[in-house]
């Protein structure tokens, strides 16, 4: 059901014609009142039309609906690309009765190509119709572009619920990089409530993944809150801090869904740091080593590789005694003090060949913590992303 | 004759059997009499104890001798490692007739083990009657682990030389990832003048050089000055300059020789960026554009994958404005004014197949220049990562 297992919205996903494969290719997620929403947008200096489009139309913090094309990026398309998203902002809020400002769009696909925004817009009118109570799945199935499958979630809450999903395998055919995360909820929200839960408790878990290291033109997290579960999260309450934590557990297991259906990948890279001086510098050591080319060439060989995660940590550039420094595979220490230790290098073969390879580091600087996520990288990365042309 | 090339200096290499392989493993450079000597050292908070050591032996800025062994990093090694890298300090000073603080020390081969100093030790009456005025490709020979050739420089300056040699392909075997280079000079010239040229004209060249993104615990480049040649290069002269650039040149022409050799490429990556707000800026677009795995897989695929590109320079963390940006491959422009701009696919095709694949990004935000090399990413370097075991 994913974004509308939530109380308070209807999804749909459609073929408007965009993809040349025939998929599913335009997702719309409607309110069914203006839901108070929150978005985190790229870093990328070169921000994809839609994302300047909605990151615009989020500044009162409200939103009726969400439309998505999958098969063009929209990006790098200039001011055409702008006037093509805000178009299919017009089209979505005339056909649902809002404003375009309450309309916030995203794109998936190939960088440089327009969106054919005719075609899009003469498919509204089906994906209006498809507007369903469960229609989660097949939102979540049209705004899938190389994906293996479609990416959900959904957490209970006491007296509410959190939705969600994701699309984003990195890049198994060229040029589609974008994560897209969509997550809803029915609880009732003020948006600067909203917008600092979701930076505290949805942005770390997406930061700390990593697929190939490069961050889209793209990506895009947004979250709609409907008020319909009755219960309301007001500062400073124990029902924010249960939106919270069920924000942050929605996120956490889409993160964890994209690395497990990362481009090429066979296993899914856990890795868990303690101790750091913050929990900046713990997601930084992370990411270090679940993004590091050796780090993740071992895990395909299922080898033990000691050096190279010692090598990782040390490159993270954060400051730490290099002497207290632990690190275990699966459970095995196998770098203790600093230096690398004695350890059971055939547990370590198994541990390194499980679908969750469990990666832990304890810095002894602080109490800083954070998990990140990340695959490994093997000959089926190499051939979808070199032997497909664009 | 790397290193020899410039009067002044003996050079060795010779067979310890620090190396399963039988290999070449022991390389000895020294200089006739003291030499001014600088040094570069790994960022790597896990800095292997040889690089403890030499950067404590260098404290003086002047070095007698420098020893080099392979197989082993001494990395890894604790308390244990350092007095072994010490006590090597130790033997070469009593071979050669100088205090063992004049002995600088660098080890490169696997991260944990330690190096059987003993044998090492054992093997230096050898590499003393070896020490030959034409020993530099014997000294090359001897620093290599997985590195398919030696990487030798030498640069002619007004009325002196700049020699010099390097190690470092990636990771041909696991674990061994350790750049080393060494370059030497017969100019005369002061401790602090030197060191001032070498964080001037050599780091650029290194520190914008990528193979895998992993940086090292055992980076270290040296750099000895013997006098030999009576020019002097005092500061602010233009002896100093000449120096500057030839030190320059020679790091450059060491590091595109890296490139060429790195792990599984085929072809080297030079990335040109102009126009950044500074040097830094400048090099840190280059890096994310030379380190990127999709631009390194669309190189390998020789596939001209504009969004990548266009990604990797907007993900690289610097301020622009991206309707300035000009991207060009090969001389193609490819991007233009921050957009995909249209342009003959055949003939980028056919540059991106060159053995070294020029891309040259513009920001227009400044005077800010630098030069990046990096290399391909395919199946070859997955294969001698994930392949080979510890």
């Amino acid at each position: 059901m994913s974004v509308t297992a939530p109380l308070g919205f209807l999804a749909a996903g459609v073929t408007a014609g965009l993809k040349a494969s025939g998929q599913p290719d335009l997702g719309l997620l409607v309110a069914q009142g203006d839901a108070v929403a929150a978005g985190l947008f790229t870093t990328n200096a070169f921000p994809a039309a839609p994302v300047a489009v909605s990151r615009r139309h989020l500044a009162g913090g409200r939103a009726r609906a969400v439309v998505v094309n999958s098969g063009q990026a929209n990006a790098g398309t200039g001011e055409a690309g702008v006037a093509d998203a805000e178009e299919t902002c017009r089209a979505v809020g005339e056909a649902v009765g809002t404003d375009p400002e309450r309309v916030l769009v995203c794109s998936t696909g190939v960088i440089g190509p327009r969106v054919p925004v005719e075609r899009l817009s003469a498919a509204v009118p089906s994906a209006m119709a498809a507007l369903a109570p469960d229609g989660g799945n097949a939102f979540a199935g049209a705004i899938l572009t190389t994906d293996t499958r479609p990416k959900e979630t959904v957490v209970d809450g006491p007296g509410f619920l959190v939705g969600g999903c994701v699309k984003g395998a990195g890049m198994i055919a060229p040029d589609l990089a974008t994560l897209l995360a969509f997550l809803t909820t029915d609880v009732g929200v003020e948006p600067e409530v909203l917008d600092a839960a979701v930076r505290q408790s949805v942005a770390p878990a997406f930061n700390g993944l990593t697929v190939d290291g490069c961050t889209s033109t793209n990506d895009t997290v947004l979250v709609l809150a409907s008020g319909a579960s009755g219960v309301r999260a007001a500062a400073g309450t124990p029902e924010l801090a249960s939106l919270e934590e069920a924000l942050a557990g929605a996120a956490e297991d889409l993160v964890r869904r994209v690395a497990l259906d990362a481009e090429g990948a066979s296993r899914a890279l856990v890795v868990q740091v303690a101790g750091a001086a913050s929990e900046a510098d713990a997601r930084t050591v992370g990411k270090s080593v679940a993004g590091s080319l050796l780090v993740k060439t071992a895990v395909f060989g299922g080898d033990p590789n000691v050096g190279r995660l010692l090598q990782a940590v040390g490159a993270a550039g954060v400051a730490f005694d290099p002497h207290a420094v632990r690190i275990s595979i699966g459970g095995q220490v196998v770098v203790e003090g600093g230096r690398v230790a004695g350890f059971d290098r055939e547990a370590c073969r198994e541990a390194m060949k499980e679908r969750e390879v469990a990666i832990r580091v304890t810095l002894g600087s602080g109490a800083g913590e954070a998990t990140c996520f990340g695959c490994d990288l093997g000959y089926e990365y190499v051939r979808v992303n070199a032997e497909y042309t664009t």
